[in-house]
């Protein structure tokens, strides 16, 4: 089996509601088991977790242009991963939810290439072209990114918001980050 | 008098129309004048100008992840000013134009910023808030973009596309640009 | 007076050790008054000082790959502060330790941007050209960066290593930001 | 057996000989044809190369902050194939060249990131751990670089820089990549 674990912080639950999509996108790849990693509640088993995993998705909210403090206390405690380079050539993916259209979301999608290389990790983007209806709420990847999933949410509860369409290219972009785990796993 | 320069690429006129938007918003302001330089024109008064103003704005289509080789050609060719530091402590800004709501356009600013480091400018954003309605054709600011203005298009002829509320957002931006030009070239 | 706040985060005492060279070369300034601020430490009465702040300096070491939790903690902490816009149009600038003569220091820079921008502030970089022997310890500029400082430390401790080339690089940043932050100010 | 191309632009050899070294590190795996291609000199055959290639790896000088327009005018050309998803799930790498210890290499590397994941291809950084003594000559990732693998090259003709340490970081990097190519491309 393949392993996929999607870690997550999420303020209000709106990024939440994508990492449950990722998650479940994931797991709907056969041969796959997919599970959410909360980062703020990381114990000993998420580690272990985290360390039999052959990909990790990280996630957060854009908060001030980048990841989330909380996100990033997490980062900076896989430091210990880093020494002994554990996550090495394992699957990495990222998703980010904020207010704005497109804001600072790149910025954050950044941070999480940057965190993979450092950790040695494997980035898989999307593989999603533009929508044709650019931003439209059914749309798949609706905001145009390909980095990572980029979601946008409105000061609602997260039962309304994201859209559709979001939470459907996070479902697709989890599938993609299973296939893949199975792929780079077999061989 | 503040001498503002608008230097861009534009492909098929939509970041041509952004261009003449951030001109005309900076030569609203008492005290400045303002001008469009095609980068695929640039004459030997091109450069001229370019060392005459307090403000130069690049602006650029986002292609394949970043700013056109049209502009790159004329950003390397400014290495020759870069070794002099001619620009050093003019005001910069930026502005990019692209088919997805977000995609890559944060990476195009932040090329700019970037080469106006090098140029010792100093970088002056939109100073803008998020919109009300995030994506709504109307709204300033409709993309949420702080660094520098994002605006997009649709495959339309640029008389149609981007919206009002971009065009408008470019007006601003230009204002904002011609004030601090203003305002630095006092002291 | 222009007031100067140097806003930092420092694990291990090399990224204070430039915070107070950065201090120091605001404070030479004539009309310049310039104060540290450890993040970690933030009070009631440090965001008022730097409510008052002409300009503001971010530092933070660069830990997997961006800027430190503790000085996320801070920015988003900052957020209270973007809903009114409160640092509009202060001089912003930034700074950074790490290990490596590269590795992502330009990550934890842009990051910094990124924040300055969000909040509408104006960005000064370096303004310094490339040194003549690239990475010699008594080189100005010795890592050759325009958006803000780079300063490299190794695994020793402060008053050994950054070297005499990152510390003198840092006064000058400082000297920079503080004749920037008199010349906006007295428009 | 897996194909590598290392696609490149230089302006005076010093690139080249990081990508010369990427190729044969690449070539080094069995099963793996390795090849150059100079942007530069683009023809219909290199487009076929490309297209059958099972990874690609970027390279570039640093130019005013960012890859050269030279490059850049090849990944706008790359439009065409973008159209089709022609290079989805290649392998993707890059490297870079500059004066600089630091400097904007990151800007590059995030680029040519930026652009394979339009492809929709998957990044393989270095892999590699930090140096023992940052910047020696001969030390293995002697800049401290993740992304992807970032050479200094000082004003002399390039058989006498970049020194050997960077070129056997390329050698290294070119012989994860074709490895990870015939390992993805067996699954």
């Amino acid at each position: 089996m393949s392993r996929v674990v999607v870690a997550f912080h999420s303020g209000y639950g709106h990024t939440r509601s994508v990492a449950q999509a990722v998650k479940e996108g994931a797991a709907s790849v056969p041969g796959v088991i997919a599970e959410l990693l909360d980062v703020t509640q990381a114990s000993e088993a998420s580690w272990a977790a985290l360390a039999a995993a052959d990909a990790i998705v990280f996630g957060s909210p854009t908060y001030m242009g980048g990841a989330s403090a909380d996100f990033k206390k997490f980062a900076d405690e896989s430091a210990k991963v880093w020494f002994t380079q554990g996550w090495k050539n394992k699957v990495a993916g990222g998703f980010t939810c904020s207010l704005n259209m497109s804001g600072d979301k790149y910025s954050t999608l950044m941070y999480f290439v940057t965190l993979a290389m450092q950790h040695g990790m494997i980035w898989v983007g999307t593989g999603m072209m533009p929508p044709r209806q650019p931003g439209h709420p059914d749309e798949i990847n609706r905001l145009g990114s390909s980095i990572g999933v980029m979601a946008q949410a409105d000061n609602v509860p997260p039962d309304q918001s994201p859209p559709a369409g979001d939470i459907e290219t996070a479902r697709l972009y989890g599938k993609r980050i299973g296939e893949m785990s199975v792929k780079t796993g077999a061989a």
